[in-house]
């Protein structure tokens, strides 16, 4: 499956923390940069996530926004 | 200011690709990936953006997936 | 690739409205029904939509509200 | 109430699945396929959710994503 | 109908910028401050967007980040 | 720090419901309006969030919708 979202950031699962609804993942990339993502827990499950398992970050654009300093 | 967006990602602008309303902007991050990011046009006048000024990426973290190999 | 988003749904690409930066794209149901999608052009462009291919919708399900009647 | 989100899926409450901040709303659409949203347990309740009742899924055509085959 | 999203802010259409796939559509609030909205052309037409107009803006409470000062 | 979202309502912290994953915070604005927003717990705690505090509510544009009466 190819998808249109344009920003995928390979990494590992480093931490997962369950909820009752959802998951917090963290996931550490390879230059040591840690993104968390906020998924189901089914879908945690589904995609079976544990700690070291290679994954991959998902993001559509238009959910990115941009900061500078002041 | 410090936003509850769990993700920040520091890089420069290596494209802006003008909309009538919205931008495109391209970051290249220090380990040499890329994020796109859409934002209004007002809002990439207003932050100064052009290429090689230095930004940061935010996301928040409900907007991020996760993806894994079949 | 199997991501954590919960949502698919199958069709093919009914039409394409391009913008600068952005297309919509509508994409036809099995069951008539239709979905319209916001996607940056890079995207349609990368994924190769046209007229009558087969695609499927996705979205993350803390995108989705749910509404009654009042 | 006419609201600018583009896509509307009718359907009944399948299942909810209740957490502490957030309820998983499982919905059966009329052909046979399911959409899955994530929204508050106040919203659950203040809308009166419960097995069966017919609703409408509503999603925003930019959190819409496209993928097709590989 | 009755939504889930839970921040519903009433106002006025201000300014309408038209692009090609998407508006950007200022709305005043009765305080005297203001809300951004990107929706798509079609919504804006088939909500018969125009100045003056009584409008709500709707915000599912996901969406919605949190900031203070350093 | 200045971010590409368009939107900031300034207010304070009202309540706040603990989830195990994601807190729900009950914003009230200068006005008499609320905004609730779901953040993580751990954004919670790190902006110190608590009741009476202080805080501004961010929104990208493109997650806001617009609502007319029928």
């Amino acid at each position: 499956m190819k998808i249109s979202a344009r920003n995928t950031l390979k990494g590992t699962v480093k931490e997962i923390k369950e909820g009752v609804v959802n998951n917090e993942i963290t996931i550490q990339l390879a230059g040591g940069q840690e993104i968390i993502s906020i998924i189901t827990q089914t879908s945690s499950n589904a995609l079976g996530l544990k700690l070291g398992k290679a994954v991959t970050a998902v993001i559509k654009a238009s959910n990115v926004m941009v900061a500078v300093e002041d």
